[in-house]
């Protein structure tokens, strides 16, 4: 049976919980389903009513993160590991699915590294931040995973992840997904969020890249602006890491997931990589 | 090796990160620990930043549980499941034990009843609640806790549970821990809070009950008030299931585990509901 992982975004207007029916279907016919989910929009509701409203940082190369000190990190914790976890565990089981819903932190699932040092544009210039609690999945232990998956439950996952010596981090959800689709070697990633796909345009919805190959990785990876440089990142780290084949699709609908494995959205073949 | 089922309360003053130390000691001497906690106090300070202040129901036998309609229910998850699960499998991870937090949701460990109509008494009369989510666990799958305890992690428990159909369902954290122990035959339950034990007078910390026996049994129910009375309840629920021992202690500083197993605070033993 095929292992899918499918990660969906946590933006504004996206629902994970619609997708629950589907899901059950693909779990109900034996497919080792991995689900992972953001949470950004909770997070931003939930920051501003406690007074503390979301800072995004941006590289110098134009990628953007969330400024994550202390507070923010316990905030994201309840957004990401708390309402929209366990909510979407709750629809799940609704559907008949035997749901289990899990942190990069739980069994060190996700063990990554902070940031050193992180430099932001602001204000046209660039500073240097320190004391920020973010960083990247070096390794994923897909122990547990793999006995949740045999005795046919479904794993739910989200970030934080954790650094070997224990401090949680706040990593990006897409990459994550990524790393852990490479780990278990799964046939398949679909990353979907509320965008139909990689655009050459952003403001022009008929500019999709149907299809990311070899010859147009590069136009690809140029194309990318804001969030979707960390989706085409995600993409080529799947299939640098052996995955089969990687979409970027839209979520929310019945169908979604039907449509986005039948090729709606941009699909990475691994020679994308191989070139 | 012993099953020790140890629950740590979430009200006020009580910060479950400082076990955390002793707790990784238990694991790594090789015990069998299964850690629930509360997030009472984190719930109430979050509801009323968000405007959503706390509301209690008081039962005719004075018994009180938090009202909980779907908002609460969600800020209830953001606290137990998000912040204070994830903060407390991170302190756990770093002194080194392989914590995995879960709520009663997750491969629905917590299966349990919503209650139909709660009789409440607000300023002296009785009302009926209909609409509210809370209830109480009536079956523990023990299957997950099993293979994570079996491979040296921790499972660290909280609410809510749910129910057969798949909703979320507040319960009160002391009886699940006591539905928990007495399905994995546990030798022992741990009732940690703020308090130092039973008091047959409140408001006189030198009245503890030492132990409570057949002769002593009927007495403590009577003695306890507000929120003891659940953790009473629990200690007989956790005996008549086959519990080896029931400690009810304090919470907090080094060596706390330590003292309530010395027998710290109200012991239960099972001939207390053998009578």
């Amino acid at each position: 049976m095929a292992t899918i992982v499918i990660k969906i975004g946590g933006g504004e207007g996206i629902d994970p919980r619609l997708a629950a029916p589907e899901i059950a279907g693909l779990v109900r016919t034996g497919e080792r389903v991995v689900l992972v989910h953001g949470g950004s929009h909770e997070t931003n509701r939930l920051a501003w009513a406690l007074g503390q409203p979301s800072r995004t940082i941006v590289s110098p190369g134009g990628q953007q993160s969330r400024r994550t000190d202390r507070r923010t990190l316990e905030i994201f914790m309840m957004a990401y590991c708390g309402l929209v976890n366990k909510t979407l565990v709750e629809a799940l089981r609704g559907a008949g699915v035997d749901a289990v819903g899990l942190s990069g932190l739980d069994a060190g699932i996700w063990i990554g590294s902070r940031k050193g040092a992180i430099r932001s544009v602001e204000d046209g210039q660039t500073v240097i931040i320190r004391d920020d609690l973010s960083g990247k999945v070096e390794s994923v232990d897909t122990s547990l995973l793999g006995v949740l998956l045999d005795s046919g439950r479904l794993p739910v996952l989200t970030p934080p992840a954790v650094t070997p010596e224990g401090v949680a981090i706040n990593v990006d959800a897409d990459r994550a997904a990524a790393a852990t689709a490479a780990a278990l070697g799964a046939d398949e990633l679909l990353l979907l969020s509320n965008v139909r796909g990689l655009l050459r345009d952003p403001a022009d919805p008929a500019s999709l890249f149907a299809e990311v190959g070899p010859e147009t990785m590069e136009e690809a990876r140029g194309a990318a602006k804001g969030r979707m440089k960390n989706k085409v990142l995600a993409a080529e780290e799947a299939l640098a890491g052996g995955v089969g084949r990687v979409v970027i699709g839209e979520a929310g609908g019945e169908g979604a997931i039907a449509r986005a494995r039948g090729g709606a959205g941009t699909v990475f073949r691994p020679q994308a990589v191989l070139a």
